[in-house]
Parts: C-alpha cells; sequence; structure tokens
C-alpha cells in the first residue's frame, strides 16, 4: 500500500500517527476505526469534500458526517491537519480532557467542523437523511448557485445494526436522496469480537433492497475509493460504498475487537508507527505532511469565494431570507400573526382538541415561515401536522415542504436533528405522545446539542381513549421534563397553543415538544392578551374569589377540570385560584418574586393532570408548598381500553375529585 | 374466492363479520387488517397451529402474535370462534370498552391465548425472536418430547417500517430461527395512504439479505398459504411469507387508508356482509360455521393430552424444575446463595464497581438458575454480564446461555420480552444506562405486561467518564422511576448488588433495572446482615452519633460521597444519618410507620446523585420534609467529556459540597 502510492499513504500515516497519539493522552478512546478508515477520509477530503478551513460555516460547504463517532480522532485529525483555525495542536493533545473541544465523541457546537453529535450510533447516518433533505429543499427554493453539495457519512458495524439504520436507509432511498454517500467501515469487528458473532446481514443486498447505489471496494486503496465516490455521485440514487478494510491496520491488534478500543501500548505504538513509515515523535506531524495537508484544507476556498460572489446576485430579499432562516430567527411577522390569532380565538372561543388548535395555528404560521418543513410518522390526519400550503416533499416535487415519514419515529425525529443542523429549515414532526418512546435516543440529541426542532406529540393522555395503554402515556410529561434543555409545553387551549407555537419557532437552542390532545376542549383563554403568558411558564389563569385558601395548578386538558372543580370550590365559598402551567422550564427559570406571585406560600394546593405525579412534587410541597397540604389528582399506573370519558371517570380524574382533594386538605 | 373453496370462505367470513360487528360497536377500532388477513389466518388455525383452545396454557403450543396489534379482532374473532372460554361473544361485543378482556390493542394478561402486548409497532415481530430463541434453548434443554413448537406472526408494513424490525429479523437471521414463521400482511396501505408515500423497500430482498427464507404468495389463496407454510415449516431458515392481501377485501373501503380504520357506515357493512354471502345479524355466527371453528380449536386436544403423557415420562427433577421455570418461581437456593455471597463480601469487602458486583452475583446464581439466559447488546467486557458456565446461545450449541445480541438494544429488550413470555425463562441483558433510551419502548412493555425482565444497565452516571454526554445518563433514573411498575435499583456496593439480584431474580411481575457504576465503589455494608436490605427500598445505612440534625439520602455511586459528607458533619458535631435509598419504588411501599423511621421531620435533608434533581422532591420537601430545609447536589443539566474524577469535581458533586450544603440549611 505504502509503495504503491506513497503521497497518499503519508497523508493517511499523519492521521493514524496522531490517533495514536491522541488516544493514548487521554489512555481513552477508540483507535483502531481512525487507523482503519484513514484511506477513505484522506481521498474524500483531497479529492472530493467541498470545503474551506478557513471558513467552516460556509453554508454550501459539503457535509461530513462521522456516524462512528467513537472514531472521533479521525474527523480531529483531519480537523487539524486540514488547518481548522480552532482544532489547534493543544487541543487535539487534550483528547477527551475537561474544556477542551475535543470530547470523547464529536460534540456539535464543540469544535467548527463536527456537525452532529454522533456516539450513539446509528445516529449520524439518521441525521444524514435530514441533511440531505434539507440540502435538496433548499436548493429546490434557492436554486443550485446557492446550495449545491453532497452529504459525505461514515457509518460502522453498529451504525447498520441499530433499527433506526434501516428507518434512514428506506427514507432515503424512497426519496432518491442521490447526494447522499455513505462509506460503510466494513472492518467485521465489534467489541464483542467479529460481526459473525451477532450478525451475518448481506449489507449490500440490504442497501440495494432500500432502493441504494451500492459498492463494494478495498477501503485501503486510493484509487478504488476515488474511483467509487465518482461512481456515487453520478448515481441518481443514494450511495452506500463498501469499503473493506482493517481495523487498527498496521498494529498488533489489527483485525481484532481489542483493535477497537484504547491501543496505548508504548511498543506496540511505535511498532505500528514504523510500519506507516512515521518517524517523529508524539503529536509531532512532518512539514511536508502537514503542507500537504493544509493545501488540501485551502483547496475548496476559490469555491468558496465564487460561492459568495454567486450569492450577492441573488435579490435582496432571498439573501435577507435565506440569511434569517440559518441564524435561525423567526419571521418578523409571526409575532403580529401570533397575537391576530389569539385575538381571534379569544373572541370566537371554539372547542377543539389543541392536536386541532395546533393545526390552526400551523395553518396561520407555515405561509410566513419558509423555513418550517413539517411531517409525520404516518399519523398526519391524526397529528394534524399538514397544512394545506406545504405540498408534499417527494422526488418530483422537492419545493414541497410536507414529508411522510411513514411508521419510522425514530428516523423522522433523527433526520429532523439533521435538518435543523443543516441550518436554513426549522423541522416539526408529529406521532403520538406515546411513541416519543421510538423517537427517544433523538429526542435526547435534540436537547443535548441544543437545536430548534419541534416535536408534536398529540393524544397525551388517556384522553386518548379506546387504543388502551400502550397508547397512551402516562410518564412521558415526566420523561421529557427530566431532559435537560427541552421545553415540554403542555397547552390548554388554542391560545396557549399558539403560545406555545410562537416561543418553540423563536427557539434557537431548546428543541420543544408539544403535548396535545386528542380530545375537545374549550377555550378558557377568553380575555385576549397580547402578551405571551406561556413564555412565563405558569400563569394565574382565574383567581381566587374571596379569601384564597386553594390554589389548583394544571396543564392541558386537565386545566379545563380545574376550572371546573374551582367553580365547585367557590360555590362552597372556598377561594380557589387556577394556575396554568403550560412549562415548567419555563416557569423555572422566571425571577423567584414571579413565581412567588404565582404559587405563593400558605394556601392548599392540588395538582391535577391525566399523567403520574413524578416530578409535580416540585410544585406541590417544593416552591414554598407543604407536603401535608398538598395534594395530586392523577395517574398512578398504566391506563385502559375504553372510551375518553369513561377512563376520567373511572381513574378519578374528575372536578368533582379535585374540589374533594382540597377540601380534605382544608 | 368463495367459490373456489366455500368451506374455507365461510370460516373466513366468521373473521371478518365479526371484525365489521365489534369495530362497529365500540364505533372505534381497526376493521380492514383483519378482513384482510382472515383467510391467513383461517389456514394456520386449521390446518397448522398446534393449540388447544381448552388448554390455552399448554406449555408447548405454538404461539400466534399479532404483531400488527391494531387489527386486534383477528385475535378475539379466533379465540371466540375457536372456543376460548373465556373469550365469549359478550367479550366480544364489548370490544374496546372498560373492563372488557377485548383491549383496543391485544394485552397480554388479559385474554388466554393473546401471547403478547402489541399496538407499538414492530414489538410483537421482535418478541416473536424471543419466543423462538426461548423454544430453541427448552428444546435443547429438556428435549424434544417437552418443548417442540413453530411461533408464528402477523406483521404489517408499520411494523416492518420501524427500525426495530431490522434488529429481530437480522437476529433471528443469524440464529437461523427455523421454527420462525412471519406472514407479512402485504396490503400496501398504511394510515396516510399507500406505503408507496413513504417507503419503496423491496422486502422480499431485504429479508433474504438477513438469512431469511422467503416466499411471495396470494394472502387469499389458501391452498397456496397452505403449501406456503408446510414449505415455511421445512426451511432450516426462519421464514417470511409475503401475503398479498386487499385491506378491507370486499369493503367499500378496500385497498384505501379509510380501510386501515374503523369501517362504521351500516350500508357499507352490509354491503360487504353480502359480498362474504354473510346473511345473519351483528355478533351472529351461524351454527355449523361455529362448530366447524370449534372443531379446529380442539384439533390439538390428543396432542396436547400426547404431550402430558410424554411430560409425565420425564424425571421427577426436571418436571420440578420445568414446572418453577415456567411459574417463575425463584430456586429454592436463591436465598442462601445470596446470604452466604453478601456474608463473604462483607467481611471481604471488595472495592470494585458494581457492574463487576453484578458479575460475582451473577457468577455465584447462574450455576443454580437453569433459567436465566443472559446478553448484552455488544458491550459484554463492559456490562459484565456473561458468566463462565453459561456457554454462547448459537447455531450448534442452542444449550447455551449467553447471547450476543449485537448492537441492537431495542430488539434485545423485546426479545428478551418474548423469552419471558414464552415462559421458563428469566432473560438478563445490558447495555450502558443511557442507551436505555433505544430499548426504552420494549422496557416500557416489559413494565406494562408485568413480566420479570431485568436490565443490567452500567456506566450509569457522570463515572463513566471520557466517552461524554452522548453515553452519560443524567435523566435516566428519573424516566425509569417514572415509569409505572419497573424496579430501579441503583445499589451502592456489591451487597445491595447482590440484594437487588435477589429481588430482580424472584419477582413475578415486575421488571428490574439494575443502575450500576463503571467506577469502583468501596463495600459501605460491611457487617453482615441476612435481611435484604435492599427489599425496604430505602434504610438507615449510618445513624447520626449525637443530635440528629442532617439526613443524607443517596444512592449507588453517591452513597460513597454521603458517607464521606456524614464523615465531615460528625467532625463538627454535626449529627447526620445517611439513608441509602437503592430502590425509591419499594420504599414509597412501604408502611407509613417504617418511612417515617427512616425520613422522619425535623432535620436538614440533602439528597446526592449523579442524576437531575426531577423526582427527588419527593423525599425532600414530600415525606415530612420542608423544602426550605431540603437541598439537593447533583447535576444540572448534561455531562461532559473528562475523567470521572475530573467531573465529579467540576459539576460539584462532592462529599464537601455535600456538607456545606446541609450546613448551609440548618
Amino acid at each position: 500500500l505504502a509503495s504503491a502510492n506513497p503521497d497518499h499513504w503519508k497523508k493517511a500515516a499523519a492521521i493514524r500517527a496522531l490517533a495514536l497519539d491522541g488516544v493514548a493522552a487521554a489512555n481513552s478512546g477508540h483507535t483502531g476505526m481512525p487507523i482503519g478508515m484513514a484511506d477513505v477520509a484522506t481521498v474524500l477530503f483531497e479529492k472530493h469534500l467541498k470545503f474551506d478551513a478557513k471558513n467552516p460555516d460556509w453554508p454550501d460547504r459539503d457535509r461530513f458526517i462521522l456516524s462512528a463517532g467513537h472514531g472521533s480522532m479521525l474527523v480531529y485529525a483531519l480537523l487539524h491537519l486540514t488547518g481548522y483555525e480552532d482544532m489547534t495542536l493543544e487541543q487535539v493533545k487534550n483528547f477527551r480532557q475537561w474544556g477542551a473541544i475535543t470530547a470523547g465523541h464529536p460534540e456539535f457546537g464543540h469544535a467548527k467542523g463536527v456537525e452532529t453529535t454522533t456516539g450513539p450510533l446509528g445516529q449520524g447516518i439518521a441525521n444524514s437523511v435530514g441533511f440531505a433533505m434539507a440540502e435538496e429543499s433548499l436548493r429546490a427554493h434557492y436554486g443550485k448557485k446557492v446550495i449545491d453539495h453532497h452529504t459525505y457519512v461514515i457509518a460502522g458495524d453498529g451504525c447498520l445494526m441499530e433499527g433506526i439504520s434501516q428507518e434512514a436507509i428506506a427514507l432515503a432511498g424512497r426519496q432518491e436522496l442521490s447526494k447522499l454517500i455513505v462509506f460503510w467501515d466494513n472492518n467485521n469487528i465489534t467489541i464483542d469480537g467479529t460481526v459473525e458473532l451477532s450478525d451475518r446481514t448481506d449489507q449490500v443486498m440490504r442497501f440495494k433492497s432500500a432502493g441504494w447505489h451500492v459498492q463494494d471496494i478495498d477501503g485501503h486503496d486510493a484509487a478504488a475509493i476515488d474511483a467509487a465516490i465518482v461512481a456515487a455521485k453520478k448515481s441518481g440514487k443514494p450511495s452506500m460504498i463498501a469499503c473493506k478494510t482493517h481495523i487498527a491496520l498496521g498494529h498488533a491488534a489489527q483485525d481484532t475487537s481489542k483493535g477497537h478500543g484504547a491501543l496505548t501500548d508504548a511498543a506496540a505504538m511505535a511498532e505500528a508507527k514504523a510500519r506507516y513509515g512515521w518517524t517523529t515523535g508524539p503529536f509531532e506531524v512532518p512539514a511536508d505532511i502537514k503542507s500537504a495537508w493544509e493545501a488540501i484544507g485551502s483547496r475548496g476556498n476559490a469555491d468558496f469565494t465564487a460561492w459568495q460572489e454567486r450569492f450577492a446576485t441573488v435579490s435582496g430579499s432571498k439573501q435577507a431570507e435565506f440569511n434569517r432562516a440559518f441564524v435561525g430567527d423567526a419571521p418578523k411577522k409571526l409575532s403580529a400573526t401570533i397575537k391576530a390569532l389569539k385575538k381571534s380565538i379569544s373572541e370566537k372561543a371554539p372547542s377543539v382538541a389543541t392536536r386541532k388548535s395546533s393545526e390552526m395555528v400551523l395553518a396561520a404560521v407555515n405561509p410566513i415561515c419558509s423555513e418550517t418543513i413539517g411531517g409525520s410518522a404516518d399519523l398526519t390526519g391524526s397529528n394534524n401536522t399538514k397544512t394545506a400550503d406545504l405540498g408534499v416533499f417527494d422526488t418530483d416535487n422537492r419545493k414541497g415542504r410536507y414529508v411522510y415519514y411513514g411508521i419510522r419515529e425514530h428516523g423522522m425525529a433523527a433526520a429532523m436533528n439533521g435538518m435543523a443542523l443543516h441550518g436554513g429549515i426549522r423541522p416539526y414532526g408529529g406521532t403520538f405522545m406515546c411513541f416519543t418512546d421510538y423517537a427517544r435516543p433523538s429526542m435526547r440529541l435534540s436537547a443535548l446539542m441544543g437545536i430548534p426542532v419541534t416535536y408534536v406529540m398529540t393524544h397525551d393522555s388517556i384522553g386518548l381513549g379506546e387504543d388502551g395503554p400502550t397508547h397512551q402515556p402516562v410518564e412521558h410529561l415526566a420523561m421529557l421534563r427530566a431532559t435537560p434543555n427541552m421545553h415540554v409545553f403542555r397547552p390548554c387551549d388554542t391560545v396557549e397553543t399558539a403560545e406555545a407555537w410562537e416561543l418553540a419557532l423563536s427557539s434557537k437552542e431548546t428543541p420543544a415538544t408539544l403535548s396535545l390532545t386528542r380530545q375537545n376542549l374549550p377555550t378558557l383563554r377568553t380575555e385576549h392578551k397580547t402578551k405571551n403568558l406561556t413564555s412565563q411558564g405558569a400563569y394565574v389563569l382565574a383567581d381566587a374569589e374571596g379569601k384564597r385558601q386553594v390554589i389548583l395548578m394544571a396543564t392541558g386538558s386537565e386545566v379545563e377540570i380545574a376550572m371546573a372543580a374551582r367553580d365547585i370550590l367557590q360555590a362552597e365559598g372556598i377561594g380557589t385560584r387556577v394556575v396554568s402551567m403550560p412549562c415548567w422550564e419555563l416557569f423555572a427559570a422566571q425571577e423567584e418574586s414571579y413565581r412567588k406571585r404565582v404559587l405563593p406560600g400558605g394556601p392548599v394546593r392540588v395538582a391535577v393532570e391525566a399523567g403520574v405525579q413524578f416530578g409535580w412534587d416540585q410544585w406541590l410541597s417544593g416552591e414554598r408548598g407543604k407536603a401535608a397540604k398538598a395534594g395530586f389528582v392523577g395517574m398512578e399506573g398504566f391506563g385502559a381500553s375504553a372510551p375518553a370519558e369513561v377512563l376520567y371517570e373511572k381513574f378519578g380524574i374528575t372536578a368533582l375529585a379535585v374540589a374533594d382533594k382540597a377540601k380534605s386538605l382544608l
């Protein structure tokens, strides 16, 4: 290999040496994968990847995604070698240390050039489908001169064994995402041993069955890699290149599961480096090799300049729209649109399910937000996510802004992450609230990465009715609220739904989950307020008349019940305040003085929510409350199959039960 | 169709008519799928399925799993028609109503003959892999005369689009589970429209790539269905039969997405029934057709009797072992084994990670529990789930009791559910705690079904270190604790780990999650107690010396920190109790008098756990606590990538921080 193509070999050796040194310094990490895929990465970066190391935020750059995120030293080595300014040698030396941008797994937002956070396997390849969809959409909207790039992915056996990969590749195949090119690091090794221990899938046949263009090559043969990429780019389908590689090539641990991990033995490292012809000390890259790599890093600069010139020829309004969408600013009209809708709703006071409320908001908002792309995991009519103006994103209509994701909650969430990460797109997508379970790994990554994806989760309680406990969330609000950096909105009517959407569409660094009902709810916010009350997280919806003895707290469909309970209590002369709490996270973020005004100490507190109590003690006995004067009305276990009204009655989530609970505590 | 095979047609028509009537009575449900698959189901039950309606618990029955669970009326119709005693006509008429066993989706434990809870798509087909593995394992252990049956599955497009199906079919293909036969209801319809909207996967090629035997037939042709099942049984591979069907056959909504839902229009129902040649009123099955079905239901009775006779010839000890395992009783030796281990550990007081503690327990327990089957999702060496005696379950060693599940957390969890549901097996399996996210939909079903699966979740906090926040759980304890009917054990040392395992292995109706550390922990339970203290959920590990001013609460790796904080506080004369809380659910289930003894009102309370506070207020300000005198030391957001000890220091989870927090509240 070395003799056949010495220039290539030296550049690849630089990656291999840095991977060895980085992992050895950290005494932790994965050495074998970067070593094994160094040849593929070198050819890709040298000959194909459109990028400019000095302009890493260039919107039309090719995206490079390391789905096999444990091989993070591969991307750090590439970024350092090609001259990304933030990826200093110091950072590489501090691999996996506190404060370094060289985290154990690539973390979005740490280092430029890291397009997404990977490590949880299969996520990167599934994100990449969103990247490629975003590219298609933006190319259709802004034209080829503004957006026209590829998305490249390196995926390992782990990525391909994870179920999410099937959702991703089937979606990509269906959508004929021809600018998506995946390299499979076919090294036949997993942590437990050879792949054979747990898998014999014919991956080539599998990808073909999903509508992909597939090639099978020697992943150490530079010419074959180059030819395969050329062919992949020509294909009208997404392309998978199976790269037969040797994990930890040239190291004593080559082709073993030991080679997957941290290779830190000094003698074995020295031997491997000798085989690479690498004679310099740790972290030392010979100047000629470094400058060869830096030339690769600046290869795209002319392209970047040309792009800037082309972009300057686009109309001013398109430029402004493009820049706004990439920065993530909401359209200027959003606030006025939401206010107008709120006013109209407060006057008309419709009784609708909040999933329908959400559709009403989207119908007003989608026409003024060209950056939204909506969708559903095969529950379009139930999630109410499709508005008339969107059109369907398809092979013959890339301007369409609605995606039929199929029965693929996980793939949908990961694709939405990819779209948001790409920039220029603000994705939202729906399924039943209970099936946040399926999307969970990607939802966590939305929160961890801090990207404004919006999850439209309908049928959010036993109010779903007859479908039964498999479809009735009880713990899911708690799960989402426990997740850092996730705004969980559970609006009680159309006005709160509009406010929640305004916040979701204005967010730049926090994803949102909208928890919406199947069943109809009355409009409770009948007095129009221009202020977005949901932005405070909780507020007094109806105050006590007379002496305030009771505070009822509720969210979503149970606010109606709290209001009815208040009627009962007030009729008995018990002054009762109702606090609507559509977003705990935003309420917790308010100043204490505000929180104290809403939840003063003293009165009895009863919370009502058609979910488990878990988490509610924060507001019941915490926050100036007292355990002995606090009660909860909700679910104690899983739901059941019956009509919604029967379930509310049988599980005791009624106005009478709330009033009785309050009285028992007085 | 009707004229070619009138006897078959009439029987199938009975299913179709009942499906129409059941859904219409409920005004809710899914009519089209039972109608579309009635022919396949009829042939399967009439000619192949080994069952005896009067002995539904026969351990060697064939298993029939409706993965497309929304078509629940198919299974209810079959169970009623074949004469299952609990599936009365009254139950069928009360489809989807409160208290009926005919839930919206098939719920395990409601009706005999419902082998697993389905509805969340893909779960049934993934459970079935566990059923088939259990069958292989038990056949190897007890011999063919005791266990030798097939597992049949009906899966729809939704099941096959869900990623979990890929994990399932690849695992089944790898393990050559030849007695697993899947019928794919190839009706080309999903809720949103035709499958084409979101998918063009060549499913036949896909299953072949996973090592399956595949056939493609007309799903309404009784002879073709029969021939395909015969061929499938002969194959040495798992078998997929693609059944081209018409959803809602014969109804005006045939072949449309409307046909997927509830077909309740009276005129259209009448028309469809006329096409079926069905002339009786709602829920009326002509006597001749009912008795033909009942003959099918009793067809297996002779087989059952023969099985009983064969079983009686097995040795008494084998019979006892078999019966004990199927009932789910722990081995008699378990208690003594655990006690002996605890005693030895308390004396030796090793400093080990609790994942290693778990391995030590398993090494003692696996040899006396022939019913355990362990495994890991490609983290065997990290999860410490493999003990020396188990052997590896493989095509040439069905007696092996360790499964290399591959990188398939979801498929593993669902397979474990299948094994537990089959009976005779007590499965456990491991991954990193953070990747409970991937397994989540199946873990919820373990809890909902009430089956004793044990999840061995290691690397349970920032203590995982350098792999960083993608691998560091912070919200996962809260998520699991919020889930009804899940025991979440977070043991602080080897003794508590042994106690947790004893409880997990003795459970019959509650799954367990063991939350275990990567990092070493000292033995804190150095004084041997025969009593299982973990069974109380929380207990006083070290009491205050002098006046009790502070109670520190902690779990797992943070109990050590609490003990060190106690040393600091006691040194300053502040009497401090430490409460170890390895299982909140069990503590909450104790009598109030016990809870009050452990957590009396009065003292300052500080909880320490390397996760989010969410949920802790239950014990801090609730349970006789006071918000103003309570504090929490833990995580406020996601973790970071650095060595574990650095992370604990940087995130302020230290004994000093705990002591300071307590003092600030005094």
